[in-house]
């Protein structure tokens, strides 16, 4: 049993204007999925790639873009959005402020996916 | 890749005073978990029980209660909760406005699993 604010967690540079926060993960025991919060500064980006498990996110605060082979969706506070294994994607900041969203993955891709840098693999561009 | 705002699904009553919304779900075809958003009018509580899965619970608005078999733990907006497979539990609105939350399960939980119903299985009261 564990509660606190997601603020009270370190928050991790992991790229030029994006930090990460793992508020729920496996320093919890976590058996399936992992929390993330991400704060991305205006105009930062995660890199366009793929793998092969599923982001399930929820917009906290922002502006943000859902870049996608289809084309690029924008989002805000309240926006859900489902990247599906396999399916290319990436997250951009296009507003003012601080685009906040959390984003979960399974458990296995934790420390390999940040949401930032590509992972190794096959579906690796 | 689906994008939408949690309020553009329908919220389903559960239980009184409690609304649950499956923002990303079986019909997105999830592998692995489910994020659900619920809606708590002021009084209105889960029930007490426990089960062999977890939850991952953000707070978006409200106040409440994560009450546990070692006491009852408030929880705020941006709090965080994680409870582990097997641990008792409920959550309550003690406050005035609606309590709002995330709250994941794995995917095999989700349609047994509500937050509000005691679930079947050797692990409810």
């Amino acid at each position: 049993m564990l509660v606190r604010s997601y603020k009270d967690v370190a928050a991790i540079p992991v790229r030029e204007g994006v930090k990460k926060r793992v508020v729920i993960g496996p320093k919890e025991g976590v058996p399936n999925f992992v929390m993330r919060v991400f704060d991305q500064a205006p105009g930062a980006s995660s890199n366009y790639h793929s793998h092969n498990w599923e982001h399930e996110v929820f917009v906290l605060t922002g502006e943000g873009t859902l870049v996608t082979k289809d084309g690029e969706i924008p989002l805000k506070a309240n926006d859900v959005a489902y990247v599906a294994p396999h399916e290319k994607h990436c997250l951009t900041n296009h507003g003012q402020d601080t685009f906040r969203f959390i984003c979960l993955v399974p458990l296995r891709a934790e420390g390999v996916d940040t949401c930032l840098v590509p992972p190794r693999g096959e579906d690796t561009p």
